[in-house]
């Protein structure tokens, strides 16, 4: 971590004064290297934008703890913002973070967070390009929150999303599910693994990869927040299609399992943060499955089920289990998962 | 407040499920009503931008209290970050917002900060086109917290900046100081006060008039965190020159400078929200300030100093005071403002 880190984190590192143009200074621009931030005025003009649609998008993350086994919350704001605009088709470009930090916190947390998100960026080819910084009483927040937008853009002629979806359209995963969720909810609870590890990734060059493999792709969304149930659900009431998911096909770690099992959780409702959902034409398939098993954050893709037209009584998203059954998968109600991301 | 508010803020209702899809549903889409918002997808993708350079910037609100006169948090959030755009000669077009609201705040206090919201950007010409919104739970935040991103264009051939700043410069302010940062003490503190305000406002269209008037304009800051004090070490900073203000000419409304007075704090270090500072041409100082007053946002503009070559040695920001004597303002190393904004 380069810069001088200060030991905790005062209410002066956030008011604006000598401590918050030290912190930032110090610590923060050489981190985040790039003249953008370097002239650390009110806002960041950037060069033209390419040819496109510009793409905008924004999440807050809350995650507890802030570190985990493969990530941090730092390098999770940073993919999940990527990972939003790789989701639209945009090619992530710039992006923005704001921190709330909590009166106390370690300058150790702060450097680490830092880290995260400087090497997510670097791997996502972005550059964090404006920063705010506030620090909140003791008490009055719990270590960090991170905040992220970013802004890309989506190539002409390129178009992507739920109105295209069609019957008889493959639903493919990037990768296994539940990762992310499952090493959280570890940690948080205090089991120990040795193989459980976030699946936090910026997927911007695999859904390149996929994208210029020439199959028809018709949508993607990553599942974070709710996982698989609830972006299915959410794609079947922007289609008004069926989801009819094939639970022997859905790639689920037997680590990630085994922890599910522990604390009650349901394997296809844990965020990922590290993966994405495609809907291809049928039979483009097995040519975009190619495409994300050769490349390196797509090994263990699959073909885990499909569209079907749906009737209006009929459950929006469906299992077949491995005995063959077709169980309704319901939209969680309440809340398995606080605090994932 | 349109939409069905739910009297409190449970954690589900930031965990991605059926309540949080409610809220975003019910509440959130019709009072930011646009088209990009009601996809609601992973990120917003916007029309091509018009010619210029695209600028980016981020701002955290973490302010308590989260509703006071002339505002509350989520009119400030759209505010300053329209103004941050504003700042940098950018017209403000599109917003991100992420709100981390504490569990058990209440519906109403997060109806008034959507109508705040909501407000500040029609009156700013902007659009909420992304949003996420976290839940943590009780005694893990304080009521609400917002973060905003915006998107806006520096038109080509404009160019502003604090590299552009040279001695015999005048410095101007587009009304009174201090409002915003008095206002939010006194309720914090229970003073009553009938004509205390908040300043908070876009500056988007009173910038435009300046700038239009065809006056020489080198730099524009806001003077928010810190107020007119940090806002001239900052550019005393970047620039290499001094900053000499004339005590006598700074307006500061006598309402401002009793609360000061009885909570000790100085008015020149207290945040605005809704006014400038211009480092303008000496022999355009005129102009810049005729447009800037017959502008309904510029009401009480002054100009309030100017700009002086400076020794290695010399303060960098100095008050001519009434009685004619020179006295260093410094920056404020602790933290007499904390959560002002």
């Amino acid at each position: 971590m380069s810069g001088k880190l200060p030991e905790q984190i005062l209410l002066a590192h956030g008011a604006g004064g000598r401590l918050t143009q030290e912190l930032v200074r110090e610590v923060f621009l050489p981190a985040l290297d790039n003249p953008f931030l370097a002239g650390m005025t009110d806002g960041a003009v950037l060069p033209e934008l390419p040819p496109g649609r510009p793409a905008l998008t924004t999440d807050a993350f809350v995650v507890s703890p802030p570190v985990f086994p493969g990530g941090d919350i730092g390098r999770l704001a940073v993919c999940g913002t990527v990972n939003d605009l790789a989701m639209v088709g945009a090619r992530p470009l710039w992006l923005t973070w704001a921190l709330i930090l909590e009166e106390g916190a370690t300058g150790d947390l702060v450097g680490t967070l830092l880290a995260g998100a400087a090497g997510a960026a670097r791997e996502a080819g972005v550059a964090i390009v404006a920063g705010d910084t506030k620090v909140v009483p003791r008490g009055a927040g719990d270590g960090v929150y991170a905040v992220t937008a970013g802004l890309g853009v989506v190539p002409p002629g390129r178009r992507l999303g739920d109105d295209r979806i069609g019957p008889g359209d493959a639903i493919l995963v990037s990768g296994p599910l539940g990762d992310h969720g499952a090493t959280v909810m570890a940690a948080r609870h205090g089991i120990e693994s040795q193989s459980l590890i976030s699946d936090c990734a910026p997927l911007g060059s695999l859904v390149e990869s996929l994208l210029e493999s020439g199959a028809r792709v018709r949508s993607l969304h990553d599942p974070t927040r709710g996982g698989l149930i609830t972006t299915c659900h959410e794609t079947a009431g922007r289609s008004g299609l069926r989801m009819l998911l094939d639970e022997a096909a859905i790639p689920v770690r037997p680590e990630v399992e085994a922890v599910c099992e522990l604390l009650g959780l349901d394997p296809l409702g844990l965020a990922c943060e590290g993966r994405f959902l495609a809907w291809v034409a049928p039979e483009d398939a097995d040519r975009a499955l190619a495409a994300l098993s050769t490349h390196p954050g797509g090994r263990g893709a699959a073909r885990i089920g499909a569209v079907e037209t749906r009737d209006a009584q009929a459950a929006p998203v469906v299992l077949r289990t491995a005995s063959g059954i077709l169980r309704p998968l319901d939209l969680p109600s309440g809340m398995n998962l606080p605090r994932i991301c």
